[in-house]
């Protein structure tokens, strides 16, 4: 019954991050089955990482993982949907609170809000 | 500045429709480049149907058309969230408000909220 449909997407499924609270949608990535496994098991959200192809838990690098508070997927069983807590406050590795702060209007692409933390400070070595 | 990363996906990228007033998300489908200049020229989500092989203004068969309010797009121009108003009240082909109406929940999937509609009346030749 949780058998999600990997075949139409070449083995992934796309995933949403959602806050949980407030609804504001964070991020898209995708999973592939051992991520989505792995997400169901650990109660935090794992992605597959296209580029470096493998195995991606939210939050390794930064300590800003992702508790998954509830999964929802979709009518037929190729998208998921993560109710998320954000650890650290933002999903973004700009520093914003979401992935999707680049807002279109009249051609032109406009940042909303501000960064909630310095990426250079998060990420650094 | 309004060109999106249709590379990473062979020509698609995944686009989201959130409800503008309760940021509820109703769907997940895709865009080739001509239904994002449709979606932004038009103000209505128009995707495309991966199996039909072609554009899909959604709504065209039901009625129920997605008034876009607002469009983000993500870090990395690959995704593409529209804030829509869901007129005829449900996104899902089943009736139901919103795609994700399928919790999972200890192993099991749960069915969430009561379809807003009959397909058989919607959908009907």
């Amino acid at each position: 019954m949780l058998r999600l449909n990997f075949e139409k997407l070449g083995g992934l499924v796309p995933a949403i991050a959602q806050d949980y609270q407030t609804g504001e949608i964070l991020m898209l990535a995708f999973m592939n089955e051992a991520a989505w496994r792995t997400t169901l098991t650990t109660g935090r959200a794992t992605y597959y990482s296209r580029s470096r192809k493998s195995l991606w838990t939210k939050g390794e690098t930064s300590g800003h993982v992702q508790r998954v508070h509830e999964i929802r997927i979709d009518c037929d069983d190729d998208t998921v949907v993560l109710k998320v807590e954000q650890v650290g406050g933002a999903a973004c590795h700009t520093g914003h609170r979401s992935c999707f702060h680049k807002k279109v209007e009249e051609g032109a692409v406009h940042i909303v809000g501000e960064p909630v933390f310095d990426p250079k400070e998060v990420y650094r070595k």
